[in-house]
């Protein structure tokens, strides 16, 4: 197969691709939480079109709409959550950030916009910190979460009615799902596309993306091979 | 150590980071491609000031500037690439697209700008289909190279003076590097950060990012751990 002869009517754009995928964006969110996953979305929307099957629609979206800037410098244009709130939400998705503190103070009306949006969308999921904006509007409570490894103790502090798994890749809880740090997202995603297409779709996207190896749930975060790799005494 | 009180001093604005790399921006190219090896250089950086060294300047530039379309959807802000043409590069980086073929058409002066430009820049590299934009600038000829294996008939067709090696994860001749698909462009990044600022930098910001394994540059794409949790026949 050629991904040239799929792709142009593979796209989010394709009128096939009936769920509603809402990646949540915010000033200072983690870029690669943010596009991994969606990476992955896209991917399958372009195999799903190959089997003759409807996608995923993607919508990158914020309060304000407009161009947000990313942690990492890179500004991404986005719609208006509220244009988003009247069809139905198949999945949200809450990128992280390396500044979550700061994110949530900035950002208290997303932390609504979540509660009462969660109620209604199929799947509620975050990738990295952002598990911080699903705890802080009270989706998590007396669940198992996953969040990046470097916050683990803030989140406890902060959210002590919340289990964290600190050993998890991603964790599913119902319809929450929650993942570790920044690359997880792409785990998350995989799982996700494979619990709503099947196995074979979510390893021929990896496969395309050339994902090393799709990481279990209950992967640990820092892997015996990169552990194997790491010539100094880790900081921990 | 926390990420929020390194960020606000370690992103691509600090004066320290002197070192400049370009991500080369076109519609139609692959979002992860640009942002896994971005998030790469941003983390090395905060690593870096951490340490009080300097880290990178990051930008991601376009022929025309202003907001450019990712095959995926996402819009991304980008500035002009004459308008970094005057400063040193450090490291030139040059995503690749699901349509490449097209992405090259409607971007030939891009490939002059690349042909001129890489004459100066200290590094020039590709991830996935980006090497199709080196090679047919005329700066792959006679060199190993990788690529996205989806695409690796069409650019033997294309590139006959060019060795492409179809079980690279990414290949350093000189001064070129160039990566295989999509996430690859991360072990490039990672790559290209420990051969500037050694291994325990590379591996803290794999272990930040919890990228499960950092590939060696010879490992084979479709790895025999994804191998072995793919249930059907491969299409190869």
């Amino acid at each position: 197969m050629s991904i040239e002869s799929t792709n142009p009517g593979a796209g989010p754009e394709t009128p096939q691709s009936s769920r509603t995928v809402v990646f949540v964006a915010y000033p200072q969110m983690g870029l690669l939480d943010l596009t991994g996953a969606q990476t992955v979305f896209w991917a399958a929307t372009c195999r799903l079109a190959q089997l003759g099957l409807p996608g995923y629609a993607l919508h990158t979206a914020s309060l304000h709409g407009g161009p947000v800037r990313t942690g990492e410098g890179l500004v991404v244009q986005t719609r208006r959550l509220d244009e988003l709130s009247n069809e139905p939400i198949n999945t949200l998705i809450v990128p992280g950030s390396a500044s979550i503190r700061q994110a949530m103070l900035d950002n208290a009306p997303l932390v609504d916009w979540l509660r009462v949006t969660a109620a209604t969308a199929r799947r509620t999921t975050s990738v990295c910190s952002g598990a911080f904006f699903l705890a802080q509007a009270g989706l998590l409570d007396g669940l198992r979460v996953a969040t990046h490894w470097l916050m683990a103790d803030m989140f406890e502090r902060l959210f002590p009615k919340v289990e964290l798994d600190r050993e998890a890749i991603f964790v599913r809880q119902a319809s929450v799902w929650t993942s570790a740090g920044v690359s997880a997202g792409i785990d998350l995603a995989l799982a996700l596309v494979e619990a709503d297409n099947g196995r074979d779709v979510a390893m021929q996207v990896a496969r395309r993306m050339v994902v090393y190896y799709r990481r279990p749930d209950n992967h640990e975060h820092w892997s015996p091979l990169l552990q194997s790799q790491y010539s100094i005494a880790p900081e921990r």
